[in-house]
This record gives structure tokens, sequence and C-alpha cells, in this order.
């Protein structure tokens, strides 16, 4: 193990927050809240600070990082990001309770949208800011800003990339890491910048396009309003429905369109499974609830919108999906574990990973039915390697292990089941709201300090794939070699 | 695909099926309850006749079967079973709807026990005694006697065992296939008798015994009054806990001791990890329902019989657990998808899968550490087969993607999302009693028809590890070689 570069592009990442929180500084004293702007001074000057001196400390020539280092920095940025970026929170005391402050900031870099704040419209608008930016800043990764800060990282440095890339498949786009960072980043830009001009074209203010664009974007999903979306035009819905969508799906895509290949990106089966699944969940919903709204178009936009908003993990809501019938709330309960594309900011399995999960089923069927057909699992056109078969079926048995841990450990609540259920399924899967006591009007604030340290450990162990965060704990990552 | 056979032997297990039915006539005589004698005489009339007609039809000299025809046989045997044995519930109007009198009688055999009657006391005991008595047949598995009634059955038939009997491993305990099934019928017979003998003696009456010893045999937990084991007394309860525990142990175990090697059987990790569970969770919960009870010995007793009852997927209640805080419920939910330990009589996952499935996991773990090193999955002190590991994971897959797809088509149903995931995992798991809607002290008499068929299929799938069942509706299962 690599300590010193682990600890060294940890310190890196630790002054790289600490500069992305001028921005909200800036919005504070924009709008005149010095309280807030004061908090962010003390945590930036101390962040950064502090990032120097362990970036001075460990500094080292031996900067070759293999996949143990990787996986260390990714899981131990992701708990100094949430660390530290909690503390505005608790000095400027919108937040008192640092636990509190915690599961927001994890909710926030891991872009889940699950938030204890039980009156956010009383919180200021500096913190506002800063809470919906760490959804931007986590949603395309951390590690993928700062393989482009820092410079001269070895080409190992992929490895941090496949630790942090959500999904089974990563597209080396370009050889270089380092490229690859850039122009997914662009892209990823250029979607927001879109987003926040279609927003100020349907007269919403710029801070709350900002705001929306940022949850969206990140499929994070924190909100300004105590109804989400809902008081919104129905044009500002629609428009956020198609972003959601559209960040839901694979980077890889975009980047083929943008160099002239729309051909091959429009082949690729995940899209078009993806596309399937959010068409026929919004159908279903749609004739489920048709009792509810008045008109045609009011049931196809809240459909369309809540399947969206819970297929890609955002979290955002047009209505209060809790008090609609049973199917529906089922079906957006096993939207949260499908979740969106891989190589997406989306959370949960990764429709590449259901998909190619069904095809083992159908293979091993046939198999039982021909003993003697040899026949591999196709997938994107071509037979996948045994291995990533095996390795898709054993992520899904630990998935569902952890899942089942974290509910279990839930059970010490006196919430319901479903609360429980639904809470676990969300922040696991990086969604935000959940049924009943964490439904999407309702916040996480009713959860004792060791189910929100729980709840927030599940985020990091969803946004990360449980590997880099569990490898993190067993001792022997961290002996010498 | 040997279509004559499958309906030859098929048909031989529907004549076998009258014969059964003669115990609950004449139970029905000795109460001089002529209403059902009149319907087990009409039933067993019909099916025997019919079973004759078909097996002259289809007699045939090509009595080879493979994998393809055992998974036919063993599919359509269960329905017809069900589907015949649901006929004196309805001619004798006890109970008078066919749905719900299949819905009983797929229970029955699948040693499910989860049941539709809202007043069992007002059951005639003809009917109690059969629907009792499906549980004893099913829990071995119809086929098993089948193969030691129906000579001359080519060695092949092995094939039907391994679709029959639950859980991964297999052990041939002797060569030839009949002879084994022997020997496990033995021992089941022995160890039935041995509770009969221990319940009469704790002063239950035989009609009593017979009933509880046929639903702790079998796994299956239909019990004769409306509060289940609750109002016997603590000896009962205690030799009923034992048995449940006994019955829940993979059978090759006692035949081990039967032949003097003790050591072997002793040996097994799946029966330690058994123990360990039922321990733990008997410990977890006793602490948590500390406060319930008046004193220690009776925490400890109903701890340890819920525990027992769920997870070897029996049923039985002691107590109404569906009360208990959410941790005891949480932990016992989870129970249900262990399951008790392959071989045995019992639902679930089995302990077996849920080792093999934790060590894979472990194994993947250390692999990303350790790229270069190469480690089998152990289990049993040996490494498992690539192939098995693989095999039990993508069992695994299709165990969950089954389950939610239940889950979904419960969602029709107007109940609280934790009936229908309790529902689901007690049906699909072959348990009995869920939690709240479906709880340990109420019926699942509230599902609509569509529902109660949508469970019946899930506790079909579950008996039958899923396989059998889905190959049947297979259409190219059915096609001529």
């Amino acid at each position: 193990m690599n300590l010193k570069m682990v600890l060294y592009t940890t310190a890196r990442i630790m002054q790289t927050e600490a500069l992305f929180m001028l921005l909200p500084l800036a919005v504070s004293f924009i709008y005149g809240e010095y309280d807030s702007a004061q908090s962010f001074i003390i945590t930036i000057l101390t962040v950064f600070i502090l990032g120097f001196i362990i970036s001075r400390v460990t500094h080292t020539k031996n900067r070759v990082i293999y996949a143990k280092e990787g996986f260390a920095i990714v899981a131990l940025a992701w708990l100094m990001m949430s660390f530290f970026g909690a503390l505005p929170f608790v000095i400027s005391r919108d937040i008192p309770s640092y636990v509190d402050a915690f599961f927001e900031t994890v909710s926030g870099f891991t872009t889940t949208g699950a938030s204890i704040l039980n009156d956010v419209e009383a919180v200021s608008k500096g913190m506002l800011f800063w809470r919906s930016f760490t959804h931007w800043i986590g949603g395309m990764g951390v590690l993928v800003f700062v393989m482009a800060v820092i410079p001269n990282i070895s080409d190992r440095s992929i490895h941090i990339m496949r630790a942090e890339m959500p999904g089974p498949v990563i597209g080396k786009l370009l050889p270089r890491a380092k490229d690859t960072a850039k122009i997914l980043y662009l892209i990823y830009i250029v979607l927001t910048a879109a987003e926040i001009l279609f927003l100020l074209a349907g007269g919403m203010s710029l801070f709350d396009s900002l705001i929306h664009s940022f949850g969206t974007a990140g499929t994070g999903g924190f909100g300004i309003k105590a109804d989400s979306v809902s008081s919104y035009s129905p044009y500002i819905q629609w428009v956020i429905t198609i972003f959601m969508i559209i960040f839901g799906i694979n980077f890889n895509l975009f980047y083929l369109i943008l160099i002239h290949r729309a051909k091959t990106a429009f082949k690729s089966s995940e899209f078009w499974w993806y596309i399937g699944i959010a068409l026929s969940a919004t159908a279903v919903i749609a004739f489920n609830i048709r009792g509810i709204y008045h008109n045609f178009s009011d049931t196809v936009r809240n459909s369309a919108f809540q399947v969206a908003s819970i297929l890609t993990t955002t979290g955002f809501a047009t209505a209060n999906f809790d008090t609609w019938p049973e199917l529906s709330k089922t079906v957006l309960l096993l939207l949260m574990f499908i979740g969106g594309c891989a190589g997406s900011t989306a959370g949960g399995l990764k429709v590449s990973r259901v998909v190619l999960l069904f095809r083992t089923v159908k293979r091993e069927i046939n198999h039982l039915l021909h003993p003697r057909s040899v026949s591999a699992v196709r997938f994107e056109g071509k037979p996948a390697d045994i291995k990533t078969v095996m390795s898709v079926c054993v992520y899904f048995v630990f998935y569902m292990l952890c899942f089942f841990t974290i509910l279990l450990l839930l059970g010490f609540e006196p919430f319901s089941f479903e609360t429980n259920f639904s809470a676990t399924a969300s922040c696991f899967n990086n969604v935000g709201p959940g049924l009943d006591g964490v439904g999407p009007m309702v916040s996480y604030s009713g959860y004792s300090p060791f189910s929100k340290i729980i709840l927030s450990a599940a985020m990091l162990l969803g946004r990360l794939e449980i590997y880099p965060l569990i490898l993190a704990f067993v001792p022997s990552t961290w002996n010498k070699r």
C-alpha cells in the first residue's frame, strides 16, 4: 500500500473542496447572509490549511497506485469530503446537530437527496446552494475532477476511475484517464448549462435554476421547497423530467454522438432497455393513478416525472406518491433497485447489470433444457466474458446482503416496515425519498443518530458500489507491501 | 420428450393420492362425519379411475427419462395433486370456493401452511386430517414415495430426485435412487412416530398429536386452533420446537448416524451454521421481547419456538409475533429467506446456499485485494466446483427475480406493503404466516382470487426450487425429440 500517495491525493481533494466552497461563499455575500459567509470562511481556511499540511508531509516521488490504493483513495476521499463538507451547516447552526449535518452532506455528495430538514424553506440561500452544489460535485465523481486538476499522476489512475465510475462497464473513451475525465466533465458541464437555460426560459429564477440543475445533473434531488417541484409550471416539470432521463444515460453515448458516431451510440441495448423500462413504468402508473388527476396530461406528467425521478435515482417529486395506490408504489420501489445506466450519474444496480442478470437466468434455463448446448450470455451485441457474468452475479449477491443487513440494523427504530424498507432501498440506491415515514413530503429527521449513521453508510456503499468502502475497512488493505 | 412416460408417471401418482385419501376417509367415519366421508369417496373414485385410464392409455415400454422429463413430472405431479386434492374441501363445502380450496391444498402439499380459513375450529375432523396429511405427503416429496411404489423405473429416475430434493447438494446415499428413497422415508416415518409419542406423553390427544406431527415433519404448519399452538402446554411447545429443528436438518446426517458414522455427520458445516443461526436469532429476539413476557422461561420459549418455526419454514406460532417490536419482526422476516438445511423438508434458500453465497462474496473481496492469488470457495471442507458456485449465484438471482415479480403482482391489492412483502416472502419460502394483514393470527382470505393464484404459484415455485415449474411452461420442453 502506497499510503503516502493515498493521503497525498486525499489532501489535494480536500483542498479542491475548499476551492469549491468559494462559490456558496459568494452566494452568501450576494444575499447578505453574513452568518453563512462566516461559516464558509472558517471551513475553507481550516480545510485548505489542513490539506496543505498533509499534502506537504506526504509528498512522495513514488506516484504509482494500484487497485488497492484506488479503492482506498475513493473511500477516504468521500468520507473526508462529507466530514468537512458538513462543517458549514453546523457552524452556521442551520443544522445544529453534527450527525444530521453529516447525513445531509453524505446525502449530497452521494447524490442521494435524502434530507433531515423539516423546514427547508427556512434555510439560508448560501447553505441551500452548497447543499445542492454537493450533488453536482458528487455526481460526476470528485475523483474525475481531481484527475484533471492534479497533474502527473501515473496512468494507473484509471484504477481510481474503475472504483469510481458506476456500473460494470467502464468505457475507456480515450487512452489516458486524464483526457477521459476532461471529456466527461465537459459533457457534464454543457448538459448542466443547457438545463439551466431551459429552466430560465420557463421563467424560473437564476438561483432556482441552478439548484434544480445541480440536483438533476448529479441525479441528487435536493429541492428548496417543502413540496419539492410540485409548485412549478408543467413546462418546468417536463424540462426536469427530460433532463433527469438524459443524466441517467451512459455518458459514453454522448461522447460517441460528439465524435459523429451516433449510429454506434444508438445501438446500445442498455439505452433501449432503459427507455423501455421508463416508458412501460410510466404507462402502468399512469393507468393506475388515472382516477386521481383531473385530466390526461396531468396524469401522464405526474407519472412520467415520478418514474424518471425514481428510475434515475434523482428523487425530486411533483406529487406525494406515498398516497398513490399500492401497485404504483411497488413499481416505484422496484425502479429504485434498477437505477439508471452504467457510466451515468445515477445510482441503483444499473440497467446493464439488471439486463445481464436477466440474460444469465435465461441462459441457465436454456442450459437445463439442452444440457449439451454451449451458449454464452450476450450483451451489447457480443458474448459476455464468463468472468464479467460471474462478477455481476457476485455483485448482486453482495448487494442484497448489504441491503438486508442495513434493513436489519434499522430494526431498532419504532417505524413501520414500509418506512424502514423504503428508507433502506432509497438510501442504498441513492434515490432520496421513500414511502410512509420517509415519503416524498416527509424528512428523515425522525431516525435516531445511530440509524442516520447506518443510512449514511448505506448511501456511501451504494454510491461507491460497495467494494471500495468495504475494502477500506479490511485491515490487510493497509498493510505495507 | 418422453411424453407417454411423463403422463404415465403422473397418472400413477394420482392413483397413489387416491390411496392416501383412504386415511382421512377412515377418520371421517370414526368421527361420524358422513358428509366428509362422502366427498372423500367421490374424489377417491374419480381420481383413481381417471389415473387408471390415463396409465393404461400411456403405457409404454420406453421408460427412460432424462432431466427434462424429470422436471416435467415433478411440475405436473404437484399441480395434479393439488388440483384433485382440493376436491374434498369443495364437495363437502368446508371450503366452498374452488380457488380457496386449491390455495389451501397447494399450501398443504408445498408444506407452506398458509391458510384461507377464518374459523379453522369449525372445519370437520376428516378435512382437518386431510389438510395436515398433505403436509406430510408433500414434505418428503411425493415422488420419493412414488419411486418406491412404482417398480422398474430406470435408474435415471435420480433426475426426478434432483428436481425434487430441496437444496443444492443431493447426497446419493445409496447407488440406486429407489433404495435412497426407501431409506429417506424410513427415517421420516420413524422421526414422525417419535414426535407423536412425545406429544402423546405430554397429554395431547391422538388426533392432535397426529396433526401436529404431520405439520412438523413436513415443515408445514397447518394448525387446528385459531391461536395455533399457543394454548398447549410449555412441554408440548418445547417438543414441537425441537422436532421442527430436527426436521430442518439435512436427512443425510440421520442416515450417516444410522450407519454409525456420526463423526462424519457432525462435521457438516451446514449443520453448525444452521444451529448457530437458530441460537443467535433466538438470543436477539429473546433480548428484544424481554419486556413482553413475565419471566425468563416464557421469553426464551416463545423466542425459540418462533425462530425454529420460521427458520425451518414450518409456520406454527405460540405468540402473535406481529405485535413484537420491529427488530424481532425483521429478524423473523430474514430467517424466512434463509430456511432450513438442504436435503431437509424445509423451504427457503437453504442454509448451505446462504453460506456458499457468503463465502463467494468473501472470496471476491480477497480477490480484489490480491488480484493474483487463486482461491476457491470452500464448502464442507473441500473447495467447491466453480460450476456449483456459479449455479448457486444464478439461482439466487432467479430467486430474487421471482420474488420481486410476485411482490409486484400483489400490488393490485389494497393491502399494506408489509402485508404484501411478508405474504410473498412467506409463501415463496413455504413458511405460512406473514406480518400485518397475514400475521400468524390472521388468514389469507382477504386476498382476491387472482392474488390467491399468484401466491399458489409462489408456493409451488418455492417448493420446487423454481426451475421445474418454469421449464414446464417453456414450450420447447414439450417438443418431441
